[in-house]
């Protein structure tokens, strides 16, 4: 299968994209809105492969290319960006299963990290509203660690949860989720769950915040 | 310590009671506005116990009543009830070191269970709104289930996430907590970091609902 980390070269990306070139034989495609940038950091990638004995051949493109090329896409940027990239790379997605979406609206004061969703109610709601009609959308990989993932002698032994309407696109999201060593995918419902979902996020922050030794935590439900 | 459970014949209040009386010496009061009710439940709540070899004294009394015996009150009572139950017993809060809320509002539709906080932000804030200046507020236990608290012979072994402004309530509930077997207390933070906590009351039911074998799910963090 191939997988195009959109934003693949911000911190997420390069968490899933070392995850599934590492754990999996899926190919694994980084875009970003500057291609230049993009070949770089699947290079990088391919660097940090090798140090840990792995040869893989990871291939940087702009957005809208990575996303023609793919049979997944996940939208790994900012939450102000996901309006746009989608509208950039819309008319790509016709042969795209799925659609993933890890962003999470999050504003700090004082006291914290807050959760601050955009209008639609949610960030996969955003996504859900703003792609073609016929590309199944799947939030999911919200409450991970970026830098955990990243650091490829870590074990992650933890939980990610997925939201979507459409059960074939969510069960593929499940096994590619679970491909990843320690990684559990649990279901949380259609999209309308997603903000409880996408809460998590600021609060693991908040918890690595406030407590000793909770740097990059993750959440195990059971 | 004494421990006073307003709302203590609800399901929270309930299994809260049992364990605090099983695992620990502190002294468990039942409120309710109907102290014959409350006297019922404490009734039960020692017969239990009894069947399990412990041999417990639970006295019952109308809110108010047992609001004034304690050093520490829990306001387990549904989240609608907040506001009137604080007003209710506001005059018998001036010799209380804590007050602890675990109330969550929450809606339910199509696609599940979903977040629905008061006006104030959260049930947690707007307990801290409404109770006299002088008693401090800890949110706590929201993410337990009521059900798997009150079977005592169901190990524990989650987390419970606390929000509060005083540091001095907090480590008391933080201590509070942990004297109940295998549950461990980490810190959200203040409380206006107390909605990202309560989100998480429906994220568990809906996870609940939607994955085999996960009745009664509860949260580590790691």
């Amino acid at each position: 299968m191939r997988i195009a980390l959109i934003g693949g070269t911000g911190d997420i990306g390069q968490g899933l994209a070392l995850r599934w070139a590492f754990d999996t034989d899926h190919e694994v495609i980084i875009g970003s809105r500057d291609p230049e940038k993009a070949r770089g950091k699947a290079a990088e990638y391919e660097t940090e492969l090798d140090s840990l004995g792995v040869s893989r051949s990871i291939n940087g493109f702009k957005n809208g290319m990575a996303a023609e090329r793919a049979d997944v896409v996940v939208l790994a940027v900012p939450p102000f960006h996901v309006r746009d990239t989608i509208e950039d790379v819309a008319d790509r997605l016709s042969d795209v299963d799925v659609l993933v979406t890890p962003a999470v609206g999050m504003n700090r004061d004082e006291s914290g990290f807050h959760y601050k969703p955009p209008k639609a109610g949610s960030v996969s709601e955003l996504v859900a509203e703003t792609v073609p009609d016929d590309v199944p959308v799947v939030g999911a990989f919200h409450n991970l660690s970026a830098d955990r993932l990243a650091d490829l002698e870590l074990d992650i032994e933890q939980d990610t949860l997925l939201v979507g309407d459409d059960d074939d696109a969510k069960e593929m999201v499940v096994r590619l989720a679970e491909e990843i060593d320690g990684l559990r995918a649990l279901d949380a419902g259609g999209i309308e769950n997603s903000a409880e979902v996408e809460s998590m996020t600021p609060l693991l922050i908040n918890l690595a915040l406030e407590n000793e030794g909770m740097h990059d935590v993750g959440v195990r439900f059971e």
